[in-house]
């Protein structure tokens, strides 16, 4: 825990660097993983599958009978909150289909966007302790929503050969039967290329560790899109003081037990709240099961006191948080003073695991800065936007002369002349 | 002008193939580059210009004087042609700017996405004989309508270490005083970090040559984004009995001449059409200018006769154009069936070159297939989506044994802490 009292504003760019993250650069061993899944398709999965996860897998993709047989392998009420979080989801991510409007710009000129669905996507789901059940809801229910024809799923198998039954009635609930048991880069290459059981894809979504990540980097040099660079989580939690310490202190537990890398920043504008905030956590960490993943990632957070909410706004928009948190009082005079964040949460009982699996909004969020250029997975994720126009002759003569005006002006004479032979 | 005749459809995957494109690979030139700008600064690009230019620049800053005289070395009738072209785009960017939508996903838990700029964005705009002021519209006014407080313009100068005056005149025209002179993977770096005069950005926009497209994949180490890939400029034209011939073939040769490498494809459903359309572009062609680009990319284009419209935008969709004009009756009845395109000209007067200059959409658009994956640029281009919720205690209360058991089922239980400590 690193504690700063009031710094001054010239010393914030220590505060707001991040590790720098080992990135596995385009490596030799990327690139071979890439080549063998394209000469060898599903026979280097299985081999890969045996050599990176221990498992003996036969038949790369997931079975019917697996499918179905999830079901009976999770509880009830599990079921009831995978569906919960589904029909939230669902509901948010459909209020991002647009309305068509066409604008007429000038008489006779109608212009407007459509939304195309990214025919053929793909889902990358890591495998590891924690089954991403919530990443496939995420993810599969904006492709649908969008209309994506092709929705695969790819995810490592255990030294089973079994993927976790939730992950498989999640995306059967989604709708999503393509499940595939490959995990790592080799299943980025096979999502890239296609083998004799996947099909190729046009983009690919999903998190994973730094194999799967150089990996997604490295599958754009085969025209592949990616849904957005990636980096650990984080969370910036703001309190008043009008906070309840407790609940910070959880909020920010939370973010730290992902992981080692995992970046927590506290400011406050009270110091009883500060304090007491930090007293919480060393009270609530101890109780965790992931304890010592949330003591590592804590002796890198910054615990810092400021003077004002209107600076910490300012501090976290330099800082440009995956998940912020404003724990404090009349929250809805900062709003619009939030530049540079990946989702925000509201008030003392916005708890970000609400949003993280069930409240409606997307978990998948720029990370390590770049919620100052990039947005967060969405509908818009999963579509293109496709402009389109219709002049009538009318409207071409009153835009030509315009037209022919610029074009000649950049020395495109084809270009004017496409006009004026319609106008001859 | 390759000539196909009710083609196979088995056959089509050569005809849609576009060629190699030499990539820069991120070759040792553009990393020296980038070194040189990041450690010497303007002085780095003042060499530059010298070097790859042949322009003694002594400020790269474009002096007040510069930017204001400029209006007096262009046309009274140009300047009006680009006013009413900036009129045209801003209102259709204008109409992408979303209305805010809260969305109760459970009674008491408000989800909703609101827009940021970008803060900080940077134009690139390549010289050479075409003064590219169209670009400028297109890139500077979304960033304007989106609230970019940064935007600033780099361009190469001229032997004379002078701006071409359109180029400024429409820059100033949209609000823009920040332009620099200095032109390709220099600039892209100066962008990227920043010098004494330069200040760095978050997004890069504009198209460029070889070592643009390289310094810009590039500048994306170094947490930099970019508008999208880059390659040819291309057209595919679908043409019925109702087509014109003539403006068919002014239209592929608008396309034509951008470059050599500029990708035409034609398909008509009417054999008289399609020999006549032949027939006007060699008659064309040898009275445009720039008729040896456009005779050398004539030479890589394919004419394709097809049964159907239907058969034509199967093709296009495969094929993913970045310009598609329908030249059809009826063509409202195929809209829904378009699933791959940047942009759409609907009907025997929607010439590509509308879009290109004046009737509001974008021209900067996916090529090379990236159709598929990509959206041409809009005013989403400049800005994030950040996602915003507020729970109140009773939305906690309705959602949080969803979210505590999903935690629980993730093993996540500092994320169920988060929820518990509140409900308790």
């Amino acid at each position: 825990m690193k504690i700063s009292n009031y710094p001054a504003k010239n010393t914030w760019s220590d505060l707001i660097k991040r590790p720098v993250i080992k990135r596995e650069q385009l490596s030799e061993l990327i690139v071979n993983i890439f080549d063998e899944v394209e000469k060898n398709g599903n026979q280097a999965l299985i081999d890969f599958n045996k050599k990176f996860d221990r498992a003996e897998v036969k038949k790369i993709k997931v079975s019917k009978e697996e499918l179905e047989s999830s079901e009976n392998l999770i509880s009830e009420e599990l079921k009831l909150a995978i569906q919960q979080a589904k029909e939230n989801i669902t509901k948010f991510h459909a209020s991002q289909i647009p309305k068509i409007q066409k604008i007429e710009t000038t008489k006779g000129v109608v212009c407007w966007r459509e939304n195309r669905a990214i025919e053929k996507v793909g889902i990358y789901i890591p495998g590891g302790t924690a089954p991403l059940f919530s990443t496939v809801l995420m993810l599969a229910i904006p492709a649908q929503l969008a209309g994506c024809s092709e929705i695969i799923l790819c995810t490592p198998p255990d030294k089973n050969g079994n993927i976790n039954p939730a992950i498989l009635y999640t995306a059967k609930l989604c709708g999503i039967t393509k499940i595939f048991k490959t995990g790592g880069a080799q299943a980025i290459a096979a999502m890239t290329f296609g083998t004799e059981s996947i099909p190729n894809v046009y983009k690919i979504f999903g998190p994973g560790n730094q194999f799967v990540v150089a990996a997604k980097e490295y599958s754009q040099h085969f025209g592949v899109s990616i849904d957005m660079p990636a980096g650990p989580s984080e969370v910036l939690v703001i309190a008043d003081e009008n906070a309840v310490p407790e609940f910070c202190a959880a909020d920010l537990l939370s973010q730290a037990e992902h992981g080692n890398d995992s970046q927590v920043i506290f400011i406050s504008t009270d110091k009883k709240i500060f304090n007491q905030t930090i007293g919480e956590i060393e009270k609530q960490v101890k109780e965790l099961p992931r304890n010592e993943f949330a003591q590592e990632s804590l002796k890198n957070s910054h615990f810092i006191l400021l003077k004002t909410v209107d600076e910490a706004l300012e501090f976290s928009n330099q800082y440009a948080p995956e998940h912020l948190i404003l724990a404090v009082e009349n929250f809805e005079n900062y709003i619009d003073k939030i530049q540079n964040a990946g989702s925000v949460f509201l008030g003392n009982y916005s708890c970000e695991s609400a949003g993280d699996y069930a409240s409606g909004t997307n978990h998948t969020l720029p990370t390590n800065g770049f919620a100052k250029n990039y947005s967060g997975v969405s509908l818009d994720s999963f579509v293109k936007k496709i402009t389109f126009q219709n002049l009538s002759k009318k409207g071409l003569q009153n835009l030509g002369k315009t037209i022919e005006l610029m074009a000649e002006a950049e020395g495109l004479f084809a270009h004017k002349n496409a006009v004026s032979i319609r106008l001859k």
